[in-house]
């Protein structure tokens, strides 16, 4: 069996809640970070999560990749799209788009503003200009948003499902900034809404 | 027939040498950017590139979804691999570690660190810390090709090529910093060896 490797509160939230949408026969693994003892480093060599692990031992990380390989394996589910398709290729470049710009591009340097300066006095100007690149990144997708429900086609796809979790982040920074962001916030209501979120969330709650 | 927007010395060099390896009839368009009146404003809100415009008016942005699509167009050329397969998550998963960890993650801060960081005194402090984490980034690519050719399989796929773009950058850093990642090198020449490689660049080049 496939194995998941997790962390409650990480960006694993997205692989994790597409397992449940799925009903993949996924094991989903808790793991500790950032303490050389967990067991993430036999899987994975950077220690991070998302790590999943093919019943033959190969190892696939990036959400960027996950979630594209994980709804390929049901197809019906209609949470992607065919190879070859434009809906596909909008479907990955919103994902692309979130990674890069959303999580790589603005989160990183507010969550861990040490990786940008090792001079802790420049920490909280590093933060505060990175939460207005968030709401201008965030903006764009707020846009795109108006006058419609999902962000391709007419249904609830892996895109969403990404947009959704990073959207469900937004309190955590303790910020009013992006409550203009209107779209967005009925993005969230409808990933929190699905029951799939709701078991990934209880889960990674519980213990 | 579709267009891709490119601009010399970005990473649409990416998508720009997939188009001539497949021999695809996609239109190649350079245009100016950072600049209100550029033509790529019509065609992306973010008026970045590179930029896939699709016959029928659809936008692809980022590369790590603009190299699918086009590989999928032409799957018999072996340069990505069927929906479904480890193989493709694996590809799926380099190109999505490289845009997230050596573009977002790297690049940015040491290209544009004012992006981080109004106080001008902190850039350096960005630059070099930034070196030094894309380091940390690519030694990590580093030690997979040790003993291996390729990044997956056994075949040159869009995965080495993305890469290939990327460490041909280095130079430009100034920096001594990198001379000891000897398997990336080995994959910058393979990639530098491929006459399509050579017919983007001599394009971007030209007038
Ligand atoms: N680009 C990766 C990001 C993975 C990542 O940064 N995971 C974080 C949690 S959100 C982590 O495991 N951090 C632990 C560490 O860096 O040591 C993805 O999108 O899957
Ligand atoms: N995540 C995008 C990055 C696109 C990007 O940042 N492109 C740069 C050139 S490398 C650009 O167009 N910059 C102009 C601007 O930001 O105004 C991708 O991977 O395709």
């Amino acid at each position: 069996m496939s194995v998941l490797y997790i962390a409650p509160g990480t960006c694993a939230q997205a692989a994790h809640t597409l397992v449940r949408e799925l009903e993949l026969p996924v094991a989903i693994e808790r793991v500790p970070l950032r303490t050389p003892d967990s067991p993430i480093h036999r899987v994975n060599p950077l220690g991070r999560v998302p790590a999943l692990q093919l019943d033959d031992g190969t190892l696939i990380t990036e959400n960027s990749a996950i979630l594209p390989y994980l709804a390929d394996l049901k197809p019906q589910s209609g949470l992607f799209a065919p190879a070859g398709s434009a809906e596909r290729a909008q479907i990955q470049s919103w994902i692309g788009y979130l990674a890069f710009e959303v999580h790589a591009g603005c989160l990183r340097p507010i969550f861990r503003p040490d990786r940008y300066s090792a001079d802790e006095s420049t920490h909280a100007g590093i933060r505060a200009q990175a939460i207005e690149q968030l709401h201008q990144a965030l903006a764009h997708v707020d846009r795109h948003l108006q006058g419609r429900q999902w962000l391709v086609a007419e249904r609830y796809t892996i895109a969403d499902l990404y947009l959704g979790m990073f959207v469900g982040w937004l309190p955590r920074l303790g910020s009013e900034r992006f409550a203009d962001l209107q779209h967005l916030a009925r993005a969230q209501q409808a990933f929190q809404a699905r029951p799939a979120t709701r078991q990934a969330l209880d889960f990674e709650a519980a213990r």
